[in-house]
């Protein structure tokens, strides 16, 4: 076997007159009248190799049988291409290789689609095929990318005194979050483990076994109806640390992300990140995780209107609402159709519509200008900072909606008007999230992040007063638009734990049903601890100028949460379910139409 | 809060005069009288800290309610302790520190076990307090260990162009090997995931994408009735390369080993590690997996005493048995007693008895001497180096009981005799496995490594006439007698592979209903590859000098596959399983004596 002493694209001009030796795969052969040449390919590029009757002896005939994606071994000697056949698109296009002895290791198959970037292909086809999807350069570079990237994050947290320890997969069911996938024990009939939708408990067991600072890239499950960017395994970067505040450990993942961005695409991130508060994120952006790359924020005019003849402003300013206002600058020109076309677009957010201004020609013109009062335009135009060619565009309603409609019209007109630098990479802090959320049907308030997230300390008094705006010391890592991480300080007092569970409606009992464990844990000596994880999937789909997580995983799932690939889940044999005391439900004779996805 | 600005255990006479503030847990305290001393603990050692009235003023009564594991927050001076009170055994002994301030930070309950190293306490209440357990010294030491030897492997291998790619824990269930786990699909009725025993076929398929060189460190999943040696789920250091020799991949791997073992235990590894093929290692050391760190190497002794007056060595030779021998070097002592046990412990190994020989006074005594022909003692005196005070052990049966026995035999008595350097690190390779075994049951061979296991090339002729002597290019990798790590080079050639299923009795049909998608991806141009996978858990704890693997994992299940800190396996809500599509099997009312695992 000719086994190789180069990677085909790392040749170039320093070892002309060598002889090496490579294994490749061919990208692409041309015959131009008795002279073959062939493109090979390994992970590490391209370089065209050479048959002539001259030099290359029995070679040349061995390799007119080669096809696309065989696999070669050949040798010969390295040579400096002429000036004229240079190519420039590829790296080693300087030079060739004048192949003197050549093995066909393997035949190959018509691969179903070409092996090279951009290929136009149904995803369905290129994810059964992934083995020859990922031979496609643009995957190779994320597939590296995604190595490297979790080598950044190890080797930082690694010299920062990080320990890197292995939770269980095999583990308990919790009652609480996304429905887990299950595991019948065989040993124990009836029982179940459950695949861990994050290492939470055991990371903080860490903190009360005295790890102090705890990492892992953990893979992470969650039993939810897909959607595009979710996967029913995922990877996190889950960290946890004993005796450091909030801003402490913010400004060391600072420091993490700044080395990931500077040492994958040379990014220069300025730090500190903004640090953006829950409460402000939501009132200019209308969004926890806004796109900060753009300005475009939304005011609160709610004040300006409440006494104003356009009565749905009014109205909604007695009940309780909110009204606001984005200044889309120099839209005025929008057409009649675009301004219709709004309607829809704040229905799909939960609106009820969407009132516009346009200013032309130092006019304020559209169907509810008539009935503003002169008071009010003057308010507004300052407040908005109203020019010509600007359209004002108001919302409306309870502030979530809102915040939801636009928020979310915020983002259209940001892409629409190209007021987005896609190079840029924008991160910021969202912090002071709320502690609790009020819980319409349960009629209690529920946790927003988990129960054991550490309130603000000069928020706890309000535990007996208003719960509602007790501020959590619980943060998000925002980019462009998307959460890349999220974590909080957790409660590590047993009297504010009590709060919690006392403002949660959770007796003593109850608590101790739910975390008991943990709870046990507890009562040995637990240090002030908190953490955060990191999607790693997500940011390395963001690194990688990608938009479909599927991308930056090498063997995905489908939003059907099947793997196209090996065929999973598939049947499997009765004698595996009887060794695990259990029986499938038989399939009702008559399918729905529905899938079994919305049972 | 007082957060810290040094640890416990890294302060030294160097620190001498500054003020520092500490984090840590109550490892002890003494009051003498009115002085009180406190031994405070975080992860990297112990510092003593000392309230007295003269300088602590407030702390000092705050500091007498603390007792063991209270978590403490302290500032104070670094001071030179005097020479008649340095502590040698403790690495900050030469200081300590001047308590001005204090927090409690928590207080702790009395703990089920001391915090300490040697604890004398059954381990399954060291297993439910787990996070007490990681608090002492020896687990800290070992949670770092194996961080640390993640990062070894991690960071040699990324030197060496391998890229780190995650392969799914979600994947199909495979018809060959140990029994699987499975996951229940709620989308697709019926069917099911299972957890992966190995990313085998993914690293293989990653292969033919190109990527050359893989590696992963990889949780796996086992359901086997456990031994004392094995968890359901364990972690696998998943190596592959394409375009290797074995012996450059042997070479390489042993730099690995060298490079890890001179990093965490400093121990300096001799390359190149001994090659020894299966069959040397049967023949004088009855294993595949031999401690090499003493000799004492059985003999086959078969030719001289077939046609013995020893009926059992004759009969066995006859019947194409083996007949072997130990000489255990100055054990003609043993007591009767001593010799006696030898049979039950042969019978343990399935023989049926031990033939001995004591040399004495120049004399062989025992009950076979007189049935030996002088020349038949004279042959053994030569191939045995007979010598005054020698004990002769004989085994007569089948070629694998008698390597059981002697096998077995061998590591007892070098154990007994102490002719095992404790310390000593002694890597094999054990090559050159046999490709197929022959099943009795099934009547036919099967794979004993996996079908995909490449035949040295000088053997395959052999297909034809004699498969059961194909040489594998398989190999394990051996350590005092535990195999360590293991894989093969695989087949990468149609025609081989086509040989290698008829071998099996699998016609193309079956192989393809077995192997599909597999079988699919090596039509697209499979490179040569081969690769390694080490088991992780074993080789920390032979670093850790530990003989037992769930002292090497932080989270571990007991023989029984249970999580005994959070109780998993449990029973989960009827709504849970409902969702999946499956019931439960009820129980039989009357539970027979038997558990479960043997159903």
């Amino acid at each position: 076997m000719m086994l190789k002493t180069h990677s085909c694209g790392q040749l170039s001009k320093a070892e002309v007159g060598q002889t090496v030796t490579l294994n490749g795969w061919v990208q692409r052969r041309r015959d131009l009248g008795g002279v073959l040449f062939i493109d090979l390919r390994d992970r590490t590029g391209i370089v065209q190799i050479v048959f002539n009757p001259d030099f290359s002896g029995d070679a040349l005939a061995i390799a007119d049988r080669a096809r696309n994606e065989f696999v070669l071994a050949v040798k010969g000697q390295v040579v400096e291409r002429d000036a004229e056949t240079v190519n420039t698109n590829i790296a080693t296009g300087e030079i060739e290789i004048r192949v003197t002895e050549i093995e066909i290791m393997n035949a190959a198959k018509t691969p179903p689609f070409p092996i090279e970037d951009g290929v136009e292909v149904d995803e369905s086809i290129r994810l059964k095929y992934r083995y020859l999807d990922l031979r496609r350069p643009e995957m190779q570079k994320t597939l590296l990318l995604r190595s490297k990237s979790a080598k950044i994050f190890r080797d930082f947290l690694d010299g920062e005194g990080f320990i890197d320890v292995e939770t269980p997969i095999l583990t308990k069911s919790s009652p609480e979050g996304a429905r887990d996938y299950l595991v019948p024990s065989r040993v124990h009939q009836g029982e179940f483990f459950a695949l861990p939708q994050s290492p939470q408990i055991f990371k903080q067991l860490l903190m009360v076994s005295g790890v102090e600072r705890y990492y892992q890239i953990a893979r992470c499950f969650r039993d939810e109806d897909l959607r595009a960017d979710r996967q029913p395994e995922f990877t996190q970067v889950d960290i946890e640390t004993s005796f450091l505040s909030q801003d402490q450990l913010l400004d060391l993942m600072e420091q993490l992300a700044v080395k990931l961005f500077k040492e994958t695409v040379g990014a220069d991130l300025p730090v500190p990140f903004q640090r953006i508060t829950y409460a402000d994120a939501m009132n200019k952006y209308g969004s926890d995780k806004p796109d900060l790359r753009f300005g475009l924020e939304m005011e609160d005019i709610t004040d300006i209107v409440s006494s104003s003849d356009v009565k749905v402003f009014a109205s909604v300013a007695a009940g309780g609402g909110v009204v606001k206002a984005l200044n889309a600058k120099g839209c005025a020109s929008w057409s009649r159709k675009e301004l219709d076309d709004l309607q829809p677009f704040a229905a799909r957010y939960g609106g009820k519509g969407l009132a516009w201004v346009t200013v032309k020609e130092g006019e304020w013109r559209g169907p509810i200008v008539k009935f503003f009062k002169p008071e009010e335009i003057a308010a507004l135009t300052e407040r908005l900072a109203v020019e010509e060619g600007d359209l004002l565009l108001f919302s409306a309603d309870k502030k979530k909606v809102v915040a939801d409609v636009l928020g979310n019209l915020r983002l259209k007109i940001g892409k629409d008007l190209g007021l987005i630098n896609e190079s840029e990479f924008k991160f910021a802090w969202v912090v002071d999230f709320p502690l609790l959320g009020w819980d319409e049907e349960a009629k209690r308030y529920v946790a927003e992040h988990h129960p054991f997230t550490r309130p603000h300390d000069e928020d706890v008094h309000l535990f007996d007063t208003d719960p509602g705006q007790i501020r959590a010391q619980a943060y998000d890592l925002v980019l462009n638009g998307y959460e890349v991480g999220g974590g909080s300080m957790r409660i590590y007092k047993r009297e504010v734990q009590e709060q919690m569970f006392k403002a949660l409606g959770f007796s003593q009992e109850l608590a101790y049903e739910k975390f008991g464990y943990l709870m046990d844990a507890f009562e040995y000596g637990t240090p002030p601890h908190g953490g955060i994880a990191f999607g790693f999937d997500r940011l390395v789909m963001l690194l990688a100028g990608r938009t479909n997580l599927r991308e930056t995983i090498a063997f995905p799932k489908t939003a059907s949460a099947t793997d196209l690939l090996c065929d999973a889940p598939s049947e499997v044999e009765l004698s595996q379910l009887q060794q695990l005391h259990i029986r499938t439900v038989p399939k009702p004779v008559k399918q729905p139409e529905t899938t079994g996805a919305q049972n």
